[in-house]
């Protein structure tokens, strides 16, 4: 993989040090309508509609023309402003044109940061699919900050932490516990958060230095997905979308109750880490009656195979068990306690 | 790269063991309307209109679609079967549905089974660029047999040697001496032309192998292409256009000559091969007054820089150079000799 992570707080500098060393003939930015003015005033700019509405294939052929129109060139350098709509389909533009430009991703999010600015997934969405078409082409090097969060809705923040508590949840307790101290409400301690995300993307990073293409081992990442993607298509589908880290959220509480049901996962980390979620992630409003619908969700999770329901689960924090059979029954009483402990 | 190359006249029971040994939902083949023919009568099939006119976005779609609709996931296998077109567009197609499909190149061209085929180079046509879009993503077995070959054109049998010459170039003289011999209107030795396969292919292998994102000596391989691109376009300018190999054999003759003039490259093997394009790809009526446009073209080369001519040339037969840079009166008066060596 062979991405190059800087962790800092003045992304100006540490953009000028990567393009004084490169030997690029054009350096073109590419931003959405909320980010564009983060880039320097005097940058290449390609602007993109915000939002997971336009992450289709209709903005990536503008990216591809204004490209051409610029005149980028297999040595020109791309650099993608933004969150993860931004980094996903400015790193399939640039991964694509002349079959590959170099590409540097600078993630404006929290959620960004620590999901989709590294480990090389690049993409769209195509046909009502979740990034149905893409690559894995990885960013040669990205840039981690948190001076763009000063800003973020907290909203935005809880979304992004939910990621970076399950990095916390496959790889150290100590950090786990660490984390349930955060509070949304204060002020951001830049250099604190700055080192948490250090933490948090090294551990996606040696996830997928062992697994690129996900074969294997990568699937550990996808802990909390299983469950918190079928949340979020339900939300979706009610008319009611939820932030994909919320979905995520509760999608950790109910594979970790999942854990402890199967795999003897501490009933203790269960119930720190439900208070926390109780605690910051509003409660999604859902019945027994959704439990089918949801089970159908997971059964159609593109992880899941033959109709089986696969995540991944936990025998206690940074013990991860990748391919794990979740029977329906236990799915639905984890459901069932995860609305108790939510307070539904 | 790790692509598993097989050099078989039973494609049928080549397929037969890849797909025993797979772990696959599904198998797709992707042909054009006239290779479509050459599937099993069994095949779940998604056939597009064939040529390079119809290498384009909308016909990636159109794949895609048909991808989706045939409820292909990442556990299932493509079969690229057809030419250059339909080996780049279906490699494209595949490499980027849900972020990555394995697929089989089973080339049923000369030119696709030396060229197109191997070496993970997909992509389709934009915006009138040939290529312009596209990823390195190497089939994971190429098939490569002769026995599609009986009913080729035989303009198509020259323009696929062409690439058999440069590989042979670029490595073996007794190869080379041995190509020049050939008899295109014999009828094909099935035997002997899959060992000639074999040889041919192996030296791309060999190059990809070191440099698989062409960064250096990849470049290798566009021995003949620099000169030839420029014939190819001149040629589509005037309304005349020329099969992809005649141009390279021009181009071929162009950069031997352009070798003689810069590395020293024997004149007796400039005139061997200059005999022999002679003899076997017509003259292509171009006069002193196409010089500038095709110093031009040269110039706008995906692969030159800063304005000037770059090319793969020759110190001997397979002693390469990439990178080389090539004086406008010296490319000038290696077309001068061109075309006093075909009689124009």
């Amino acid at each position: 993989m062979g991405q190059n992570l800087i962790f800092t707080n003045d992304v100006t500098a540490a953009i000028e040090r990567l393009t004084a060393t490169g030997d690029h003939n054009l350096t073109v930015w590419i931003a959405d309508v909320n980010t564009a003015r983060f880039a320097p005033a005097d940058a290449r700019l390609i602007t993109i509609p915000d939002g997971d509405d336009n992450k289709t294939l209709a903005t990536v052929t503008r990216v591809w023309d204004e490209m051409e129109h610029m005149g980028v060139t297999r040595h020109s350098l791309v650099i993608n402003l933004g969150g993860g709509m931004v980094c996903d389909l400015g790193g399939f533009a640039a991964a694509t044109f002349k079959r590959g430009v170099r590409f540097i991703n600078v993630p404006t999010t929290l959620l960004g940061a620590v999901d989709a600015a590294v480990g090389g997934k690049t993409g769209f969405n195509y046909n009502g699919l979740k990034n149905e078409i893409g690559a894995f082409a990885p960013a040669s090097d990205v840039i981690i900050s948190t001076r763009y969060f000063d800003t973020l809705p907290i909203e935005e923040m809880k979304s992004g932490f939910a990621e970076v508590l399950k990095h916390a949840m496959l790889s150290d307790r100590s950090e786990f516990l660490r984390l349930l101290d955060h509070d949304f409400n204060a002020p951001i301690d830049h250099d604190d958060l700055l080192e948490r995300l250090r933490r948090s993307v090294q551990v996606k990073v040696d996830i997928v230095a062992r697994d690129p293409n996900e074969q294997g081992e990568r699937k550990a990442l996808n802990l909390g997905h299983t469950v918190g993607h079928a949340f979020e298509s339900l939300a979706m589908q009610c008319g009611t979308p939820v932030p994909h880290g919320y979905a995520v959220a509760w999608g950790l509480v109910t594979e970790a109750v999942l854990s402890h049901l199967l795999l003897k996962f501490p009933s203790d980390d269960v119930h720190l880490l439900g208070n926390f979620v109780r605690d910051n992630y509003r409660d999604f409003p859902f019945t027994c009656d959704d439990y089918d619908e949801l089970l159908a969700l997971m059964r159609h999770d593109k992880k899941s195979r033959d109709g089986e329901i696969t995540c991944t689960l936990l025998a206690a924090i940074g013990d991860y068990r990748i391919d794990q059979t979740a029977p329906p029954d236990d799915v639905t009483a984890a459901l069932d306690i995860l609305r108790d402990h939510l307070g539904m």
